[in-house]
């Protein structure tokens, strides 16, 4: 893509009424725009960064045989009172509205009473079992406080995942998947070094749900890490679990951390509230075993951008840059313009994604928004680079420009 | 994808509580899920061909131009009392609520008035003009009646386009683009034949704006047509635009049928409410032009279920099938599942998506399921096709079967 025809632009300023850094150098590169306090549009960049976050999700969700659909914000008020959740002294953060009529409804800000309520419709028998189903929702959550940038929202994008089982111990099996299928898509995000399986609070029918801690100065949670036995623990539940698990407490390390993901055994709670039963091999009813899963997908995003990001701007993953090379054109003379769009072609056509500068900007600026959009290789044809014959190579990641040739750079831009 | 690893159940009720054919259709062969009246869940069925519909609009949309972003649901009131239109008298569609310090928000049923806010932090000089954004937004419209299913909705997909010029002509040349890619949209869709760009009444700057209007017996609207002009003309400004436009009355045709698009130029009105402006070559304080486009995505799958039906189910265009072919599998004897198999991975490795039917079901309720769910081609592999060394093929849209040979299948489905 060309910079001039993609919406886009970077701006220098300083911007006041957003204290979280995230939001300021997605603001300032061009990836959001603050529709209010906790609602951000995405813009082209921005997008593509969610899109790309997304499709890791869903091909490690597809890997564990979860199917991708799509429910409502609208909810009805009927649903969660079955499970006293529709009341505002116990969930403080519904949105609601009315219908014409005057009918209360709801704003989705969880989807599990619904997705359990649907689920009558379509599971009777053992036959039907297990199945597992997830979405990419805007969920709307009236929260008092924003402050987080994109980390924390009224508005936001969530991947949520529900799974139903006939028995305790097939939702253990598929829970424990579903945890390494998502510490696999941290890894895949660049955080996985820095993301831990943390222990924290469970329901009636589990002492412990988890939760994915990622290490963040910005983040809201603080965690106990025993690095030598690869275990965390949640604040809230310290004490409990440092009996439970058998741990010395002198050997955890306290870090300041972001919660990019939790898991949650509700064993059979919500669905007997909600009367959702199957009949086993011998017409018996039986309660139905069901499991939670979540990522914050706009979440996951601001916690990279606060994470990986330095005094210049934005840092991406090469997974999850909106484009992996950022090409820089110095000069407007044809000989410069044809060798740039041929760079642009040969990048293009060896299915590398490539953000084209082709605007009349000054070399320091164009230099200064390379920073601060953050793609991962930056790449400058010039007059200077035609007569040696190379390409002018820096990763965003490294102080040092260098020279190489073009059969180089695509060798570093292909492999693995 | 294997019917038993694919979240989908067919269903051959009559569904009381809903009146409209496609939700009917839609509802029983597992593509769509009622939420309530008006807010439907997209089951993996239904979110592919949503997906599908939305690529050809995406790449449309790409195609002249624009740019994909995504805005918020979330409102404020503020920038909509600009153009009056927060007041329920002028707009009696909104939903409504309140943040928890009371301020009043409403939910997104068009982002004409906060594109244009936006636009003020991107738009300075005539060097950023023109510019065309679009999204992919689900809109919430608290309509007093929703009886047609996914074709009018109180939650719906819908893509919404705005362009930005700097003058009336070069919008008026972006509009009559834009016209031409929604024609593409609506071929590829294969609803091309039956859809007519229609007048309909226009605004403070032009005589007419303009409708997509797609012949079905479900639809809202009725038009007259002039085939031989190739013109159309809405209910409600026939006799302006027979005047204006010089036709006949008595060679119209009068049809019923179903909005699936509209566009909009709004000439500098808006933009001048708000107080968006450029400022031009001389650096004069300009006004600025602007276009409005949309398509509903989910009233568009309706009007196509509605259409491309018949007795037994649905039959989706090619483009948009969530599958292109049905394989179905007779028989449970080894060398007929190892057949089935192997044709399975010989038509997912010619690049063509196929639902792969390995439920023990009956070979009746396998051929009602196919016919119900609609896909454009079904293959059948049984002991008899091994005998045969052939393959029985049929089209949805074809009511016989015939026996041809794995080359002749492969050549039919992969031909351009």
């Amino acid at each position: 893509m060309r910079t001039s025809q993609l919406f886009t632009q970077t701006n220098k300023m300083t911007l006041a009424d957003e204290v979280a850094k995230n939001a300021q150098l997605l603001i300032r590169a061009g990836f959001v725009y603050k529709e209010m306090a906790g609602a951000y549009a995405y813009l082209p960049l921005g997008l593509r960064v969610l899109d790309n976050i997304k499709q890791i999700v869903r091909e490690e969700m597809n890997a564990i045989g979860s199917n991708e659909l799509i429910m409502t914000t609208l909810q009805r008020k009927e649903i969660w009172e079955k499970t006293t959740r529709w009341s505002d002294d116990v969930v403080d953060i519904w949105f609601k509205t009315r219908l014409k009529d005057e009918t209360e409804v709801g704003l989705g800000w969880s989807h599990e009473e619904p997705i359990v309520e649907m689920m009558k419709q379509y599971i009777h028998s053992f036959k039907d079992l297990p199945v597992s189903l997830y979405q990419f929702q805007t969920k709307m959550r009236n929260e008092l406080r924003v402050k987080s940038g994109i980390m924390r929202g009224r508005e936001f994008v969530m991947k949520d995942m529900y799974s139903f089982h006939a028995t305790a111990e097939d939702l253990e099996q598929y829970y424990e998947q579903a945890k390494e299928a998502y510490m696999r898509v941290y890894r895949r995000l660049g955080i996985g070094d820095d993301t831990f399986i943390t222990f924290a609070s469970g329901g009636a029918f589990t002492k412990f749900s988890h939760e994915f801690q990622t290490i963040c100065d910005a983040g809201e949670d603080v965690i106990y890490v025993h690095r030598a036995k690869n275990i965390a623990v949640n604040e809230e539940i310290l004490e409990d679990a440092v009996k439970e698990l058998g741990i010395n407490p002198d050997e955890l390390e306290k870090v300041k951390t972001a919660e990019v993901g939790n898991i949650f055994n509700f064993g059979t709670q919500k669905t007997d509230e909600m009367g959702l039963y199957y009949t086993d091999k011998d017409n018996q009813q039986k309660s139905l075993h069901i499991g939670s899963y979540g990522i914050g997908i706009t979440r996951v995003m601001g916690v990279i951008a606060e994470k990986m990001s330095d005094e210049r701007g934005l840092v991406w993953p090469e997974n999850i840059a909106p484009y992996r090379v950022y090409l820089v054109r110095i000069g407007d003379e044809e000989s410069v313009v044809k060798a740039a769009d041929d760079m642009y072609k040969t990048i293009e056509d060896a299915g590398v994604s490539v953000l084209y500068d082709d605007s009349d900007k000054r070399p320091g600026e164009k230099f200064s928004d390379a920073d601060l959009i953050g793609l991962p290789h930056r790449i400058v044809v010039s007059a200077k680079t035609i007569e040696a014959g190379q390409i002018e190579y820096k990763a965003r990641t490294s102080s040092e420009a260098e020279m190489i040739s073009q059969e180089m750079l695509i060798n570093r831009l292909t492999r693995g």
